[in-house]
């Protein structure tokens, strides 16, 4: 399972001292590039640069505990679902070992000459397959 | 059914010319300060600096159509469901007529002193239940 | 002179409960574009989607008061000096008559399909100039 | 010298495909962070929750050439000048060796509990003193 971790910078927090939610899921996107630099094995940069993007079409984040300032925020990203053209991540965060946010983005990979969705080509499709949870074993006959 | 309108600034886009999803979930915030001051009739500041905040603990949201520079989004802001300490939000925007998200946003009545949840008073209450739809009528017997 | 107000928005704030002075700085990039909407009589959406861009080259900006949640910066945008491929802008913002920053910003006007500094366009630099603060008369004789 | 380096996110970009100039603002609070846990020996969270802010009272900054998305910004920090309650901070950033930046802050250390300047403390003006660019030795007689 691909991790990594995120600063709380004074940026993100908002006038109760918290980080401001929205930058929480901007967190989302930032760990979604580290995944691409650390798992993919191409950056996010090099492979936007290189025409594609990954526009989120629904994102859904629940916010378990507060994030203070200075906290450093170890984010799991796993690949739930890989479509034609489409693939939804689970992110799950957490300070310390204390869960923070558990969130699902849905994102369809697109072509960004047209700006349509594009079939995901073969060697992110195998890498965002090598990101998915293992199948439970199937009971013994 | 109260709606606002927020205008898409440069510092909204990302480098796919569109706004950028996370800011999105900013005009959320927005909306809602919005629907304070031109619904609730107390604006979020003062409300905030009398120490009540209202932290998202779960916020859903689905981006239908891309939202581009200079697009003024049209926001609908009805209220879901009212619990003891919480309250639900639905959110609808759209630009001249097309729908370009929805989303729904749980968030906390939370005492800035302890930041623990507390009631919703009862002012506030009030007009959260006037920002619920109509029920349909019950079919004619 | 041309002025915009801009209301303080939550999302503006940092953990001191004050404006994030980047924000401030954000709020210029507003302020200019609002003076494109109001003064030029092109938006900036227009004048960028038809491939001109305006990339700040150096920014001065003093912060003389707090600005608070909720605040309403008046901002006024003066024209300083037009040059060939330039223009130097002025920014006085004030909450209430109470001054709050005053700016200064160069910025090269850009053709996006080079990225490289452009002549400014008669039409714009009339606008630009019609911005400028009126000499003072000179002493009578 | 105290240097740190910031990762350029698609979160900095603007529809230009370069980082938006506010976001390189907060690029330098970033660095003064990194700069507090690099070089002064507590971090800006501990200091600040001990009650100690430095908002910025000067910014000025200037953009020599642009920065691009997956960026690593090298910043070096040097403090310019330290007065009873306040210090000038200078930052010059580059990437892979080409300047991109130099800017120049102007910050007043307050006491949180009363947002009023107050004296650096001794722990820090020295550490402040220690980040000063040597002066050039006189020449000899």
């Amino acid at each position: 399972m691909f991790t990594t971790t995120i600063l709380v910078r004074f940026g993100d927090l908002d006038a109760a001292g918290i980080a401001y939610y929205p930058n929480l899921v901007n967190f989302l996107h930032e760990a979604f590039e580290d995944f691409f630099a650390g798992h993919v094995g191409r950056t996010y940069p090099e492979v936007f640069g290189a025409g594609l993007a990954s526009p989120t079409v629904k994102v859904e984040m629940e916010f378990l505990s507060p994030v203070r300032y200075g906290d450093r925020v170890l984010i799991a990203v796993v690949v739930e679902r890989i479509g034609r053209t489409s693939v939804e991540v689970r992110y799950a965060g957490s300070v310390l070992g204390r869960p923070v946010f558990r969130a699902r983005n849905t994102m369809v990979i697109v072509d960004m000459k047209t700006f349509r969705p594009t079939p995901i080509p073969d060697w992110l499709r195998e890498r965002f397959a090598a990101a998915m949870e293992p199948k439970a074993a199937p009971p013994p006959a």
